[in-house]
């Protein structure tokens, strides 16, 4: 214990430790502000430049929050954004890795996992620990939460390539097959609805060539 | 009527409908995608180019989110962060405006409720009236999840300017006391805990030259 606190009531005690709290809660949300230049695959609609991954939390949680008010689904919105706002997170240490990789995966995770356990311990420990489970319930996504939470996040770059063009699909020779093979079941599966509405306009898009060719 | 509905039984009207709404809710997502664009008058720590208001609006309910959980808040952190992740949207239209020009914040007011009623009609009606509901009540400041919402948005560009050796106040000539009247009160009056901390990094900054000279 510093002896110098000796000479403060509980009040002032109490008052210094709410100092302290506020003061890592203020060192965490400035450490966060490095995923505003971790930069995506895909690029805003009719922008030059690719997309950070701030702005794109920032979108999918309005995403979520209108997407499940409007269809009334019987899940907690409120742990949807919040987990959306915070699963990208590790890419701070570990940067985006493009959706459509073919390997790496598992150590991926791995660094990810590293990567929030080093962000997350800047807040006060309970918080460190609320925002871990967070990353974590999303991680897994097994909860309904999480389930419709991975589908907003998979669609989002689809609707953004959709409306691009083609965008990342035809720089990265990226084929139908391929989009829906990798994005078709997270979407259906948290939100068969959305999916729906995305297959239509993904077989739509095929018709204008806004796909890599298939290989044979 | 459409006449050709007639066709469908109420099953696939009722599908029909639904798909509907996800478009007008993905219509409405991608009319925001032109936050990323609007550019504010603070950076990004230690970067050379300013921040967008997508990104500002990931930031802030992140930091909500973690400032009431530390301080244990008796609020609705839910609804301060729907309200921050809306809050902005009405700078599409009409821009960001620097929180320290001296006057035209009436007309600014009525130019931004313009703005989200035209962006928010993309979504489906009930979920427009939502969007704009959040907006207002950020808006009027009345409620203890708006001042708290308030408190957060007035503080986090300070604390980026505090990052970056003074930032946007001295690129733009203003003094500590400007500061201090123009973001303190709204600060205490949405977090006395957050406007402590805040003030004694202000007094420590203007120690260290992060203003311009107060004037006469």
């Amino acid at each position: 214990m510093d002896i110098r606190r000796c000479h403060f009531g509980s009040d002032a005690l109490k008052e210094e430790q709410r100092f302290v709290d506020i003061q890592n809660v203020v060192q965490f949300v400035l450490e966060i502000d490095k995923l505003k230049a971790v930069l995506r695959k895909v690029k805003p609609v009719g922008e030059s430049r690719y997309e950070n991954t701030a702005e794109h939390s920032w979108q999918i949680a309005v995403f979520a929050l209108s997407l499940a008010g409007t269809l009334r689904l019987a899940i907690d919105v409120s742990q949807v954004i919040a987990m959306l706002l915070v699963h990208d997170i590790g890419e701070i240490d570990a940067g985006d890795k493009f959706v459509f990789a073919q390997d790496g995966w598992e150590e991926r995770k791995a660094a990810e996992l590293r990567a929030v356990e080093r962000i997350f311990s800047f807040a006060p420990d309970a918080m460190a620990k609320i925002l871990l489970d967070l990353w974590k319930e999303f991680d897994a996504g097994e909860t309904a939460e999480a389930k419709f939470a991975k589908a907003i996040d998979r669609s989002m770059p689809v609707l953004l390539n959709l409306s691009n063009g083609g965008g990342s699909w035809i720089e990265n020779g990226v084929s139908y097959e391929r989009v829906l093979a990798r994005v078709g079941p997270e979407i259906e599966n948290g939100c068969p609805e959305l999916w729906a509405f995305v297959k239509r306009q993904l077989d739509s898009a095929r018709e204008h060539g806004f796909f890599a060719p298939t290989h044979a």
